[in-house]
């Protein structure tokens, strides 16, 4: 595994202190496990790390468990040589207050979206905190140059099993046993892991868009939508396709080329400084075109990285807990445009790639062939017809 | 899939109305997940229900992916039929705030370990919520007959392939490799997925209780943890065991013996009415009359079910943020019983089993050999030797 160099930690460290000066903050208690791998290459279950504002000021509370894997960060010099281990004796939150009671005066942090109700009312008994919101994972919606080609690599391991990945979905099979097969092509390609249960939904069950596979057979005549995606080294990517069973009809045809169209639309819009809210209005106008708006009921796509979902979030302005929730699009951000339709009964269509965006427009991540394949007939991209 | 029949739904309901009553509450929040699969059958990455104290009162706030999922289920016959579904239109928590605007001098709870900071501090301008904690964890820990069947039923496919996995860890072979085959056998054994990411730990990474499977390569003396479960029907099962690459050494040898002891020392503890402290006491004193006390670093066991960790936690009584965190087995708990040890330089040695209370004792849920087995010498269990 390639982890980021320390060089690139040291730099993710500065931005959040930088960040937390400019919040009036003394320190910060990180409790989201991703921001530990993001700040620390540490990939554990458990795990709490204060960073103050000024340096070195770096330690990170950790149970027995990850002593060792924490002390092999530091001989292989791929942790932040700073990094001061606090080992966990009763519970996390005990050491943590031990942690925090030597700083009485200062501002600390927690991440609001990271920490139960629950330990909060307890911590908050025996120190003073402050919630703060979203101050990592903004700072995480711009990739570096290391995870940028993460990602990159990333996505080309995933544009290359879509075709075979398509051509499982063969007439007679059933949903669980091409989910089967598509994370089996997933491992194969090289990836840690999938990066979510795959989704095989097949003709009516296609109008779920988070359907589980299930014993339906394909048939003649069915849209299948595979939604799939692998780790690599950390970091997620995440693709779409609908395919036909048999020649599609002119319904399943008509859903199709109104998915594409809408997602052509979305990726047309994509570029920095544009609200990711126009991104997903591109898409939601391309579809009112064919009579189908009503049909599309999630978002146009979210950020990739160490989360399969993570900030931006492309889809309708709207105002939640903290105030207007969009973002102009920016150079670095990683993000899927991935329109569909739904109809009941009939089934459903969704085409999802992921994009990185650049200065000079977006660079498509999951190059790989977009057209409405029938799985009867061979399918490019798998010599044996599979 | 075979789901709790909805009866056993409606008195999960009635259970919980109960304890709503008992602590003063008119209504809880459920914000957990596996609290709507518990209490609705539903497996969704999304999703609020709202339980009244007095029936019927079940609302499920849910959005567009999922209304499909839930009319099936409703069309099924395997949700309460008096569930009473409202889609969100913007946020989740918007709506909850107009379904709970209705009810402004209700005692509603919501449930601390499974809201952030944030939604709380949002949902508390709005409405007045009280923080419940483990309302539902608790009657989770007593399992009901259909879960009891399910647990013993996946118990059995697991046990099944112990001796085919721990045949795959081979002189030469990598871990990751190791892992990949294990994941296999769970996957051809009929579960619908791995309960967590297997764990394959030879030689000196064996001393890393948590660790990841790596490209390290089995050799001749190596110590080999293998940590693997499943899903099946939404229960998850778990167990290890340890297996010597070559014949064993006298010090591999001991540190075996010294843990089948522990665990076979808990074992003998574990009956209805004894703490969960006391269990774990009884590994601890065992690995003490080896001079390995201080080489065993975590719990004893952990709870198993809709969670592949949940209560009870086998473990040192201790005091947590609710007072003290031990608990008295009783029939009809599933949790797992599996001390270790683990020695820097030298690796580790864990064995894990499944166990179901009853009121005749305990009920072994994954019987399976416990021996340290020579991998390379043919495996019990496994025809052709691999």
């Amino acid at each position: 595994m390639r982890f980021a160099p320390p060089e690139r930690l040291a730099a993710r460290a500065s931005a959040l202190r930088r960040e937390l000066a400019a919040r009036g903050l003394d320190a910060i208690v990180v409790t989201a496990l991703p921001h530990l791998f993001y700040l620390l290459n540490l990939r554990a279950s458990a795990g709490v790390a204060i960073v103050e504002r000024e340096p070195p000021g770096l330690r990170l509370i950790i149970d027995f468990r990850y002593v060792e894997a924490v002390n092999r960060l530091l001989e292989q010099g791929i942790a932040p040589p700073d990094l001061e281990t606090v080992q966990v004796e009763s519970t996390y939150d005990e050491t943590l207050c031990d942690v925090l009671r030597g700083r009485p005066a200062a501002r600390v942090a927690v991440e609001a979206d990271h920490l139960s109700v629950r330990r909060w009312m307890w911590l908050q008994k025996e120190v003073d905190l402050s919630p703060a919101v979203e101050l990592i994972e903004r700072a995480r919606m711009v990739k570096d140059r290391h995870e940028a080609e993460t990602l990159r690599k990333a996505g080309r391991m995933l544009a290359a099993i879509v075709g075979p990945a398509c051509a499982c979905a063969r007439r007679g099979r059933s949903e669980i046993e091409v989910a089967r097969d598509v994370e089996r092509l997933i491992e194969e390609a090289g990836f840690e892991r999938p990066a979510f249960d795959s989704i095989v939904a097949s003709g009516p069950n296609g109008a779920l868009p988070h359907a589980h596979p299930t014993g339906r057979r394909l048939a003649g005549g069915d849209l299948v939508i595979l939604d799939f995606g692998g780790v690599h080294e950390g970091y997620c990517v995440d693709v779409s396709r609908t395919v036909s069973v048999g020649p599609p009809t002119c319904e399943t045809r008509r859903l199709h080329r109104a998915v594409r169209e809408a997602q052509s639309a979305a990726l047309a819009a994509a570029a920095p400084g544009v609200l990711a809210s126009d991104v997903d209005g591109a898409a939601r106008t391309a579809l009112e075109g064919h009579g189908l708006a009503d049909r599309f009921g999630h978002g146009t796509g979210h950020g990739l990285g160490i989360d399969v979902h993570e900030l931006p979030r492309i889809g309708k302005r709207r105002t939640g807990p903290a105030g207007p929730d969009d973002v102009a699009l920016a150079a670095g951000m990683v993000f899927t445009i991935e329109p569909g339709v739904y109809v009941p009964d009939l089934g459903g269509v969704r085409i999802e790639d992921d994009v990185l965006m650049t200065e000079a427009g977006i660079e498509l991540l999951t190059p790989a062939c977009r057209q409405l394949l029938d799985t009867d007939r061979p399918v490019p991209g798998r010599g044996d017809g599979r």
